[in-house]
């Protein structure tokens, strides 16, 4: 039918904000959802009645397993007192906040709405680790991933090892992408593990000084990478360090019709493009060194937005492990297949290379609330191009930013193009 | 802003199916999912190739929970063949097949999809009784009801006891609903208790007979309903047959933009109007003998739709308890405030009565799993409004039909009116 998807009107990002990301005992999915909500708020340029909004959109992957509670969606517009206007979750695994932003933009889209409000919020760390992974690998089949002992770590390990084998990359490509996205959460005072690993290096022979203990002799950060006590194997290649980490956050954005922009914020970020595609489960795919999901979600995205890979200025990519941020540039067409370790090695991808990835610290280092994330780096996109992203901001000027937001092990994506215009 | 919410364009339904809904052990989500998407396929009047369709909304109350699967939607679009389509889960409780519809409309009238597919989803039956009520428990908020121990059955006997106590109604108008329930499910072959209480209660009869066991004397049905031994206090005045049951089941139907209805259907269903409303927890209500949000959805789905409750020729209500279906009906505006009870005693919502309600049984006798039932609701409009409700069919012409699907104790409620077109 639609042979070029093309919405009724047009939609623009006016307002964003974010809790801090990290673990919070005490505080629960409404706690944080209302802090990221004033913070979205304030960041409304112009003088904006909440009454305006007119419905929301939760993205949360499972409140159900992971406190208790389930018909999430209520319970947020009380507590942001936004009821009595629609509001209805949104779900699909760690995709679930893109997937409510890309639900928000058609709800605009559509005429119902003018303004509607889209967050995502996940609450994880009331659970025990070992039961947390439980949790997520319920985005697997669990007819039949599950009971064969895979869960995320194992999948994403699987993925790796068919991408080192295929193009040669090795663990320690995989390291230097956490080491730049830790250089960048370093500069995020909302990330969970905002330090540098040469400062976590630090610090750990710091603490052994201090307690008369030998003094661990890493000369660089890679060696202390290499160092199987200081970073365990979690399941190889990925060790403790590839791994993003268990986290509770929320993050809200404002979303209005394109004609009413300009009357909520001087610098409106417009949607150029969206794409959401769904795939099988890994067991069932013919290849595990690129996502055929993100492949699509990107290709639709651009040519809604009528722009390419090249045209992108940035991006804020799931690297929910190490490996699946160089999978995601590759699959988004920002480097060809087999090449992205190269780009990665080479700092084409860091702050002051030619395709800066995940500016934020991405989920690796600003954390991955899972039901959260999606939202979480449309914050990153709207403050980079609004030039509000203080001392991470990219010093050249900007006009796309891409989100790249994935499900289980690509079960879903959904990626938006965001854009600035002059 | 949006004094009057407007599509951009018309949607229509054109195809409907629904699996038997009752207790399928061996059966999954995936397996009752696609019965009921290939009976909406059968069900299309024209010819029609799947491939048209470009997305998936599913309805779903919490797979987590009941099958600890998460991530349905991918896994629902690869089990109907739709993979690689956008595949996502819409959640509000009870009401998520309901909210589920919503969506898909919006979608389509974003101008982003001509063709969509929404279904919804439950399988409760895997779990024991005791823990289908704690998981459906968590609809409601987990913080401030569920720990001072209410569970569904206990809120829906607060709010009728508070209804029969401001307006006269006794436990023996509630029966007379599940009477009129059961008599309406007894011509529907989908249903799960598809039988007349009187035809059960001979079959006790007959059982006690059989084992040489003295023979109840129930004068009628009446009497059988208030033995405590046939039909045991739940939550008082709630009985066992108030209940709506544990059940499994899925349904799906096919929403496409008005343009392309006669393409599909020879006799198209449109949208006439939607509304959906939340609300906090029942703890923080101003009343519990009506539902704000149902008033409120209905209100804006006759204002989108330029009819009133007066037009209205019959409805699918959310009767997951006795009392729940009589405050829908003074919620919608059927019957004045305290009133209802009386038009349901005299008969006026039965299926020749002069506001059939729940003509296929509803929640009560066809079976309510959970994140189906919105959708469920839909397909039994469908069959209405086109004549092919076989046995249950309403003789006169119908031109309005309506659907009405609560979740929780009415934090989230969603009303669609359908419309038949000469």
């Amino acid at each position: 039918m639609a042979e070029q998807h093309k919405l009724a009107r047009g939609v623009a990002l006016v307002g964003a904000g974010m809790s801090k990301f990290g673990a919070f005992k005490g505080k629960s999915s409404r706690d944080l959802f209302v802090e990221a909500f004033n913070e979205m708020l304030a960041s409304v340029d112009q003088p904006f009645d909440p009454n305006q909004i007119e419905a929301l959109f939760v993205g949360n992957y499972s409140s159900d397993l992971f406190e208790g509670q389930g018909h999430l969606a209520p319970i947020l517009a009380s507590w942001t007192g936004l009821n009595p206007l629609p509001a209805v979750r949104v779900e699909d695994a760690c995709a679930s906040a893109g997937a409510a932003v890309y639900q928000g933009i058609l709800a605009v889209a559509s005429g119902m709405y003018d303004v509607v409000v889209v967050g995502g919020v996940e609450k994880m760390t009331d659970l025990p680790t070992e039961k947390v992974t439980d949790t997520l690998a319920t985005a697997a089949d669990t007819q039949f991933e599950i009971p064969a002992g895979f869960t995320f770590p194992g999948f994403y390990a699987a993925m790796a090892t068919s991408y080192m084998h295929a193009y040669g990359a090795t663990p320690e490509t995989l390291m230097k992408v956490g080491i730049k996205n830790h250089n960048n959460g370093s500069l995020n005072e909302k990330a969970q593990f905002g330090a540098k690993i040469s400062t976590l290096m630090e610090a750990r022979k710091a603490s052994a000084a201090k307690k008369g203990l030998p003094i661990p002799e890493w000369k660089d950060e890679l060696e202390f990478l290499h160092d199987d006590k200081a970073n365990p194997v979690i399941a190889w290649p990925l060790r403790l360090y590839d791994c993003s980490p268990v986290s509770d956050g929320a993050a809200v954005v404002l979303l209005v019709s394109e004609d009413l922009a300009k009357k909520f914020s001087d610098c409106p970020i417009y949607i150029a493009g969206m794409g959401q595609a769904s795939d099988g489960a890994l067991h069932d795919r013919k290849e595990l060194n690129s996502i055929p999901s993100a492949r699509l979600a990107g290709q639709k995205a651009y040519q809604m937005a009528g722009v390419g890979p090249e045209d992108i200025d940035f991006a804020e990519v799931h690297d929910c492990f190490t490996i699946a941020e160089l999978l995601a540039t590759e699959d988004l067409g920002f480097f060809e297949r087999g090449t992205a370790w190269k780009a990665a090695e080479n700092g084409e991808t860091s702050r002051d290379g030619s395709k800066p990835i995940n500016l934020s610290g991405g989920l690796k280092s600003k954390g991955h609330p899972v039901g959260a994330s999606g939202v979480g780096q449309v914050v990153e996109v709207w403050k980079q191009l609004r030039g509000q992203a203080g001392e991470r901001q990219i010093k050249r000027p900007l006009k796309y930013g891409l989100t790249h937001n994935v499900g289980g092990t690509g079960q879903t994506c959904v990626v938006h193009i965001f854009e600035k215009r002059d």
